[in-house]
């Protein structure tokens, strides 16, 4: 049976001053109705039940998960007690999928990506869990095709000599006429995020899709491959899982989610895993990466600018503006800006500079520690 | 004896969305500890006390400026029932003045400008008195030097071939080294607010000087004045001054005033009265037109940018911020912006388009009246 994995322990900065520590960006709704975790449940609905859906995220987050997303039921929700990037989580989820289903099929994913539409979405996973079913032990990771050279995104290649061919029962996912047919292909391998000169040469071959972490697996065949390439990480998973069902599980889970080194599963376990088939994602996909974002996922008003909230334009264009509540925001002579206003803190940045964002809370940190 | 008469009737868009229809410019700020009218009232402490001084201002602000300046006493502040520019309001305070004491001499002066310092002011209003006392059918002016071809204000033509002595008891206003010395003429014409052309030639001439509205006289000299030159305004006023001391005073005031015709003073008396001397201000003086002045008035930080309120700024210069309260302003990588921040509005203007800030207030009008 299809579980999914949802993971929800990101933090950033980049979408200072909405989102803060304690309010990271995917509970953000970025224009949308729903923020983007709300979305991710949704996206699956009807596909994977909520019961076996499992959000891992940060302990501190468990509540605002909650808040969210009060359709959950509460074991839904697990808290990490620290930081330990993506393969601890993954281990965990895996074991305790496994636990409950030792045929689980597990798609795991960010929460905190724009993808569309959700028709598009499950019908990639169900490419991808007819490709796993047809080879249990295939690992089955979509790739982005690239629009420019990124820097901040890491690549799969392609191995355009091994195509793989699902069964043709489930020969889904090229039912959407606008996205290009799928080819499912080996993995030629993993690369981490390359300078921006490698990045050109990426995407000038035609071979190379961005890595958007999202990934279909058994559980039992993440577990084996954890075990094989990065045991270490086993021995305190172990534990975890065997008191899943114990009321020793939040003390078992505190003291041992610690002792694991934090890796991430590309560099623990994708690099050097033999069968991992890539699937070209027939679904749009934005990482959102910044303010600049919403410029593609908010359409430009009769000014060109793109606006969430209140908002007045005399002479401008060519901004992102948010605004929260009722508070108007006024442009007057402006443009090339983005625009955020919050309670307690309001952002202007130049949209050609928008790395400079990144280092407004940790210049808070000493000042304004309450804006963090 | 010397009175006081503070013209704080005006009402403007420049300075939204800090000032609102009900919270005009005088009762702001503006980078001090005290807002313009507190200013100016205290401005002209030690010289002339509470109660000879008279603030007059719209009905509806009569609240405000009780709350701002609790030490007057409550005489001391009229409203207005309606808006009639500057003569009608001069006449009734003139009119009031000389009823309480016939040989008043009264300055009369806006309350939204901002003049340094209060012992250079006192120093010319000393001046101005002497030469009032000399000949008391002078009326006296003060101009200010121009230092750039204005088009927003009036200006005063000096006549240099008639320079005014002040007897030698009254030679005060030259103490102040830094300030040239103050030569008083009789003046030769007043001007409206030229085009930019005319403004040059004023300039270019040195014979003319900004009007800033700063009257001394007294009281019996602009009544007849006004008698004289614009005898229709006094019908309606000496029936409201004779109500003074009645508890029918509100309704004579409301009942009579609104059949005044609104017309200024420069226009009513100035242009005609043959004798009236232009003093040279020995003050410095900014009218604070709109957020720009903000830049005069609050010195640079370390960034280059004029700052009033919680801010942090990331590559950006040139810019004046004010925020409001706790409320942190971030700029990142941006230059040559006004940003102003309140609780229900954020305003970020291009530096060099102020003029579009006044269309703002119009453009709410029809759909956020709320923030008017």
């Amino acid at each position: 049976m299809f579980h999914a994995v949802i993971m929800a322990g990101g933090s950033g900065t980049r979408f200072w001053p909405a989102s803060r520590a304690m309010f990271p960006k995917q509970f953000l709704r970025l224009g949308g109705d729903r923020s983007l975790i709300q979305a991710t449940v949704d996206r699956i609905q009807g596909l994977i039940p909520h019961e076996r859906t499992q959000i891992v995220t940060n302990q501190q987050l468990v509540g605002l998960v909650r808040e969210q997303l009060p359709e959950l039921p509460l074991a839904c929700v697990l808290g990490e007690p620290c930081k330990r990037d993506t393969a601890p989580c993954i281990a965990l989820a895996a074991g305790l999928a496994y636990r409950q289903d030792p045929d689980a099929i597990q798609v795991v994913m960010p929460s905190d990506h724009v993808i569309q539409t959700d028709a598009d979405f499950q019908a990639g996973l169900r490419l991808a869990e007819r490709l796993v079913l047809d080879r249990p032990e295939r690992i089955v990771t979509f790739g982005i095709r690239p629009t420019y050279p990124a820097t901040a995104f890491g690549y799969i290649q392609q191995d355009p000599s091994r195509p793989v061919e699902p069964s043709p029962a489930a020969n889904v996912g090229n039912h959407t006429p606008s996205l290009p047919r799928v080819v499912p292909t080996a993995v030629q391998q993993f690369r981490e995020k390359p300078t921006l000169e490698v990045a050109q040469e990426f995407l000038r071959s035609g071979q190379y899709l961005w890595n958007a972490g999202i990934f279909v697996w058994r559980a039992k065949t993440i577990l084996d491959a954890i075990r094989r390439y990065a045991g270490e990480i086993m021995g305190p998973i172990d534990k975890i899982v065997a008191a899943a069902d114990s009321t020793d599980f939040p003390t078992v889970l505190a003291e041992q989610f610690p002792l694991i080194q934090g890796r991430s599963i590309d560099y623990a376990v994708m690099e050097k895993y033999p069968e991992v088939v890539v699937v070209p994602a027939p679904f749009a996909w934005d990482d959102v990466g910044n303010w600049n974002s919403l410029a593609r996922l908010v359409p430009a008003d009769t000014e060109g600018n793109h606006v969430v909230g209140e908002h007045l334009s005399l002479d401008s264009t060519n901004c992102v503006v948010q605004s929260s509540g009722n508070h108007l925001v006024v442009l007057a002579g402006v443009s090339n800006l983005v625009v955020v206003q919050t309670d307690d803190a309001t952002l202007i940045a130049n949209r050609d500079q928008e790395e400079l964002v990144r280092k407004i809370v940790p210049a808070l940190q000493s000042r304004r520690q309450d804006l963090v």
